[in-house]
């Protein structure tokens, strides 16, 4: 029995394996990192007052949520798709480490998929907590943008209906987070073993909330931003999900799409001209189903 | 010397051993968690201002409290009993990773005699900052829900004396608990490795702290609800404990002992349908007393 | 050249290596460890209103701050000394895993220098912000208790006089200290491998922060406590650093130095009843200078 | 071919990529570091309150923000370069460790380039929150302390004018910074393996924040200080920033450059003689493009 049957044993086979480990990783990123907003907004006693809902306290619970919520999404899935639960990563490794394109767009559905699943069930479970919390805000649903902000994003008032903004802060976010995903995976670098890549993966994502957050809630990923917007859409948000428009933007919804898709190539690039282009025999460790140690022993057999 | 033997020796030997472990960790686990409620509520100065007492620099506290707490039950007893901890694992475990049903009883009997003993601990040490707090907020203990709060747990006021909440909400957080530790125990995927296992095992509790955790006090574990909530009803909380009646709720206690039973099924079979099953060959890192590693070496000369 | 000769290449020989390394392992615990407290008292700007201090954003720079200066205090002595940097855990080791009675002396005294010499550094670093705190206080700096909580410890108001509390707590909190620290490096139990024993015992402190810290500052630690006692003493901080005594206590000094040797050795014994002794020809790991790793191949031989 | 070869393969060859490495990773230092002080000084919603930014919850952002920036600076160019990041660090490699004076001017020059780099683009994502910071706070952007400390830093208040305080307080963050890296990358010691060892050597830097921060703001790093005050004496802060020169101080600019520089040799200095200096033939581990483990097998080779 080959290293790579006995391995798989007992998984789901071949693409429509890797498309359920990426619908249920993508999905474990939407519940923790959606339901991480609901807590900070509409969960903990004493929300209600608007002007806290995102102050320094509900941040940190806010990034460490998101951050782990990539954690374990990645560790769901990673041994079987490779765990990239985000089309703009999807998109790098493709254009970049050999990812075939003909599995990009059955990557992406699943990921979308199992993003408006998630906010399906995040809305179930905090349906009672948002409703109060309109209640005591004496707002309509599609005139609360802080319940709104549970699910998907939006950019800061600073920003005073600039598109260049949040598109540039998208951009920058989503690229600097492909290139440590890249940096995390090399393993002629020096990438985590003992698998503890999925930990320090994650904390990019906790890092990126601490640094670049607020400006316009760090989506980095359309499927995380666009499937639970459309739940939202469905669920009474109206204009705020759909196009995005409020008091000071209007048509947003297109921003955290593009903006990660620019970024991520952008940050693939940088890393490759930076540090090093991972030659075609190479890329086995970004192929779903390899760990860094197997594709570290793969690549010694090719060598 | 055979391995096995070699690695157990000065251990506890057979079902008693396992037993003793997991008393023990269960013991670690309440004692840690329900004592960092117990900072927040009654321990740091300014505390006894109620509204305060689960806002967000104190619901950190907690997330981080009950997720190490977890992180270092689990060291304590995973190489001997496998650190279960918590029924609703046991329960997971019987049914889809073949645990024996003979050792159920005795396992779950363990972890609630650990957490009420553990409970025990934390009222001696904080008897005085519970008079202290009690007093100062004007309250008897058998009408201070907060106080409660440092050992079992409630719904939150916006449920507004729904039981479906609340159940739904312990039926969610612990499907995704126990699909994540058989994601991070399954060595076909990315588990860690260098058993820094329990570390993340720990943190996805931390993460359900911070994305369900205000909902209903994440249970997630009949033994770390049922055995503190005992300890609770005859230190003198009376109904607030059992069977769990106050203002906005009726009956409570049945909630975090059925939920997070239901859950765990859930959450196990949606990891093998997802991801595929472990056969029953394979099932040996999940026996109490194998670790990752050796649980890999047993598979390969299976295989 | 033996393996063991080839390691220590390069490192100070013998005891007086040894001390060197467990002095400076505990100089850097205390750096750490009281400057913390420096910048949640004194060092951040609206500091000096005095009920704010130890709030809750507060407490996690404090449990943060002392359990990474664990985590360092260990990664500088840990290859040398063992890195006992504490006479509880000396003690511990002493009387359960045959570290030599004729080396206690010489670790404690070490201890005590190194964590006397640290206060003077942080006392010079911070002399400034303390000076402006007591001045913002209108207090002379005998009559200031949240300055000298900077450098040594004292019980919370809520214990009321009463000297049992704190000292359980400091029991219970120093037991469970050695319990974990015992399962951690217990390479039959799950101990962390890659050298990553240290910072999960960091952590262990971190959690005892969380969960027992307010009560009387969770020393669990004598050298710790006492060290910079006596350099409080000496600048100025008088009754209240020695024999600790204001307005709710009189001679609290020996509190945290009775209760963690006490607790050291309970839960030393606890460990081994619940867990299984580690007999004489296994206590290597133990032992100064052998990592886990090399523990293990030690056993593995005399096996 | 050689293991070596084999390794750097797809890497940018010789002296220039490992400059190319080194800026890389000093831009990913800054870019999230100094990022997560504007989250906290201007990104978050009721920020434009002085007073609060830099509050608890504030400073944990900010201690996590520079923390992680640095784990994941050193993850980029780790492989490469060594990933110093850090002029001072690259002056203790120098001093004690065989790194090639011939490198030094190099080293730091990339090290200051792409920390102004950085500075730029944190800028640019961020100047809509800074000029609104500004215009609430009534402040022409040449008297804003606040939005200066986004990029480079300055002393506390508590100094007083003092120049010895805020100098002794660089020594001894970088003394401890610099004593740390030597321990967590001596791999006779305890040094972390798997990769995790630039974990642990950015939790220094979050450890130095929640510990000596506020003191001076912990540049602890030429380049890190430096550059970004570079660039906002170039953007319109002035005297602020360069000499850096306000109501309690004048012409700061030097501090945060000869501090790092003596507190980096005395921390070299004090590692070796109170640990044990590695000898010539052992300095491999901090030879750029060598990890841990790679050194450990040329040191057992050469043993």
């Amino acid at each position: 029995m080959s290293e790579e049957n006995q391995r798989r044993h007992g998984y789901r086979e071949g693409l429509g394996g890797e498309l359920l480990a990426e619908l249920l990783g993508t999905f474990v990123l939407i519940l923790f990192g959606c339901a991480s907003v609901a807590v900070a907004v509409a969960g903990l006693p004493g929300s209600g007052r608007q002007s806290d809902a995102f102050g320094p306290g509900n941040w940190l619970i806010i990034a460490f949520g998101w951050g782990f919520a990539v954690v374990f999404g990645v560790y769901v899935a990673g041994g079987v798709s490779g765990a990239h639960i985000n089309p703009a990563v999807t998109l790098a490794f493709t254009v970049r480490r050999a990812f075939p394109w003909r599995k990009v767009v059955p990557y992406v559905a699943a990921q979308f998929v199992g993003a408006f699943l998630a906010a399906a069930v995040v809305y179930s479970v905090y349906s009672w907590a948002i409703d109060a919390f309109n209640a005591k805000a004496g707002l309509a649903r599609n005139q609360s943008l802080d319940t709104f902000a549970i699910f998907a994003t939006f950019p800061a008032k600073y920003f005073d209906g600039s598109w260049w903004g949040p598109l540039l802060d998208q951009i920058v976010g989503t690229a600097v987070l492909v290139l440590l995903i890249f940096a995390l995976i090399d393993t002629r670098n020096t990438a985590p073993s003992a698998n503890m890549g999925p930990f320090m993966i994650g904390m990019v994502v906790t890092t990126i909330g601490l640094t670049f957050g607020p400006n316009a809630g760090y989506a980095i990923n359309p499927a995380r931003d666009f499937g639970p917007r459309l739940w939202t859409f469905i669920t009474g948000w109206g204009d705020i999900a759909l196009p995005g428009s409020y008091q000071w933007f209007s048509n947003y919804f297109w921003i955290p799409i593009v903006g990660p898709l620019v970024g991520a190539v952008i940050g693939a690039v940088v890393y490759d001209l930076f540090i090093g282009q991972v030659v075609a025999a190479r890329a086995a460790p970004l192929e779903p189903g390899l760990t860094n140690e197997e594709a570290a022993e793969t690549r010694s057999k090719t060598a």
